[in-house]
């Protein structure tokens, strides 16, 4: 029994790296620069998936937070946002995930959300690996604060 | 020196209660049963608005998601919602602010996320006074765990 990422989280990001049994997500979408994490975790004893916030054993909750508020700050500073949007909303993926997503005044959809809005532009390789070098870079900052 | 709430975010919500610095917004919409929590504190020493979870004092922070997890708990109880929405957006309204939203398959937007679309209902008195007595019952259970 055990973890496995919805099929759609699956096909629209790319796995950057588990961290306290979190997985660090990068939305293979060019127009922002937008991070998922998703609890690698289960209800206890069984495969079924966790949906809501309130059903994070508190550590791994505590661990969420932690890591979004760091990603969140890094996010800001590498790409100057204007405001960085967190959400866990789910209405389609019912599977947990946090989206994490750096938003700047002359993005497309500005200043509406972004779910549910437009058609994803996925990344070259060389934008993609670029950002995953910088989550592994910010990984770094982060160990020993989590 | 000291903390204002947004002029829109007091037109468009009803101060249920304040708790460690938080406080507990209803929104003012009968569409959903909507919660908003709004760190009631300033950058230190200055007037200027926090507008990201990652310029929180990680106290202010920790209190922000232990409430934000009782609420959607709750909430998902008393409405029997199919999927609580949990944001942190402010690309409208910029001072730090977290929705709580109970969502249903019926609701008049699934499976979109609520903000920017359609327009609020107020709540009549009767559905207004019902919804604050719930919070502050909600509240009673909190005590302690926070």
């Amino acid at each position: 029994m055990g973890f496995t990422p919805d099929k759609r989280l699956q096909n629209d990001s790319i796995l950057a790296s588990t961290q306290h049994n979190i997985q660090i997500r990068l939305a293979n979408d060019s127009r922002y620069f937008w991070l998922i994490l998703v609890p690698a975790i289960t209800h206890e004893g069984t495969d079924k998936a966790i949906h809501e916030i309130h059903d994070l054993p508190a550590s791994v909750a505590a661990n969420l937070w932690t890591l979004a508020s760091h990603f969140s700050k890094a996010l800001q500073a590498e790409t100057k946002a204007d405001k960085i949007n967190i959400a866990a909303i789910g209405n389609v993926v019912s599977q947990l995930h946090l989206h994490i997503v750096a938003r700047h005044h002359t993005d497309p959809l500005w200043p509406a959300p972004i779910w549910g809005q437009g058609t994803a532009i996925p990344l070259s390789p060389q934008e993609r690996d670029k950002r995953l070098a910088s989550v592994q870079s910010w990984l770094k900052t982060f160990s020993g604060k989590i």
